[in-house]
């Protein structure tokens, strides 16, 4: 399972309530937060995520707008008493920020919280179930994109059979991931005789603050959902490189190139009132698109 | 004229939708804003402060729930192209952590920002219309209070007599700082001729954080309005001493034994869903006490 949820959709300035970036991204149990922006918190309250559940949190670039709401989530989850390991991918030079804001604080964190500094690109987390990998964009300053890749499709329960073989309902969530099923009386129900292979990894690319740059095509083809940025509209295509943003019609280019499932944009700019017209420019190019809406959550693939 | 609004009054978690604390002061034309808790500027946002027109800014100590919203809305104000000289008193680390964000986001304020390291009591800021004393509090690190007062109290115009030498309604609010007026004719209209002498200067008193401390009372004796933590309802007293807050019924004893004209009381537990009781507990020692609810501008003296 896939799913993104928007937390902030707006870049910096606050504006018609709208939060700056950050979302939270769902990879069947686990539970990832990109990007913190001022307000990151009461979003979660906001909008009942268990952010207890939260055990990775990737930071793409040190704006404020992407990582002012971090410290006081960092805080937060000391006061709820955390005990679990949280890891943090960011830039290097906002672990002197936080410590010396913990120090200012005379606080400590009542769990470990382990800063992993971004340099280069590659794979930065993996295990059996998951892998996450960063890329460079272009932007004002140093930046990174992130890719979530499952690293295998759960396998498809087949009710009909697990029924059969008297698998309760239960355990099919530990049937998708391979497991074999011991009845009571001690019968090992193998899991081929109940499931069928899934049929490919999910994946999702989160392309953070970027001009337009088509060698992100490459790092995020063929996902099955793409966040891309898209601060200005397609008439403000000079004003966006300047300032190293993107627009509408830019990132549906990277989209349409990279093969990629759905599109999600956002970052938008504060100038702007409505954001309708944001989505009718990325449809004009590629037409599985949508607004990056507060409060969404977006599945791929699509029911 | 003295009038506290507030952008928010919950202590460090976030809940019920109350925001960390967070004022503005506004003394005649000049307005202070008093802390800056996560999500201010998005509070001066929703409740149309114009806040290009705070020139002070003023910090009690550097626990998050009071200063994280700071770093936001001094970049906003950057990237609004404010160019007016912005002060800030704050704890002395503060510098290092703003100077470090800045740094990370390859970022110059468009404004010179004067950093004034809190040390000490005293005055900090004095000029012809108002004066900011500073005051230590009680608190698990290092904490100030702030005191405003007018230096002198407005002159009252008598419109009657204003009208009769035919000075504009216009000119009123010069003619309250002691100004003469100028007909067109050439005649100097004596300030006096028009105006009665100003009562009393109004003073407004911050208590930031603080345990239950009878040192408070000497240090806002007398003032208009009085703004005084209450973490906790009053059965929760050695809770409240642990962690150096104050409950309702302390915070109404200092009101009443500094002998101030009204207490308003904030910085709510977020254990707390109702906050009626907070203001039934304090009334019963000072009965002019009201809650600081968010959005909400309270006016010294009440009319």
């Amino acid at each position: 399972m896939l799913a993104v949820t928007i937390l902030g959709n707006n870049s910096a300035l606050p504006a018609y309530d709208r939060h700056p970036t950050s979302q939270v991204v769902t990879l069947d149990d686990n539970l990832f937060l990109v990007d913190s922006g001022e307000g990151t918190q009461q979003q979660l309250v906001k909008y009942r995520i268990r952010w207890s559940r939260i055990n990775y949190i990737f930071i793409s670039h040190l704006h404020g707008d992407h990582y002012f709401g971090l410290p006081g989530l960092l805080h937060s989850m000391g006061l709820l008493h955390r005990e679990n390991e949280l890891h943090l991918f960011a830039p290097a030079p906002l672990k002197q920020i936080l410590d010396l804001q913990l120090e200012a604080a005379s606080n400590q964190l009542s769990y470990p919280l382990h800063f992993h500094p971004l340099e280069g690109e590659g794979v930065i987390v993996q295990n059996d179930k998951f892998k996450v990998t960063c890329f460079a964009t272009k932007h004002r300053i140093p930046c990174w994109g992130f890719r979530f890749d499952q690293v295998r499709a759960p396998r498809r329960v087949n009710p009909e059979k697990a029924i059969e073989y008297g698998v309760p309902a239960a355990f099919y969530d530990r049937l998708k991931w391979g497991e074999n099923y011991t009845t009571k009386a001690g019968e090992v129900i193998e899991n081929e005789w109940v499931t069928n292979p899934g049929v490919k990894p999910l994946s999702y690319a989160y392309c953070a603050d970027t001009i337009y740059d088509e060698e992100l095509i490459e790092k995020v083809k063929g996902v099955d959902l793409l966040y891309h940025e898209t601060t200005y509209l397609k008439d403000l295509e000079t004003r966006a490189a300047m300032r190293f943003h993107s627009t509408t019609n830019q990132a549906a280019r990277i989209a349409k190139n990279a093969n990629v499932g759905r599109l999600l944009i956002g970052h938008f700019s504060s100038k702007y009132d409505k954001l309708e017209v944001f989505e009718q420019e990325a449809i004009e190019v590629f037409p599985n698109t949508s607004l990056a809406l507060e409060g969404v959550t977006f599945r791929a693939p699509l029911k």
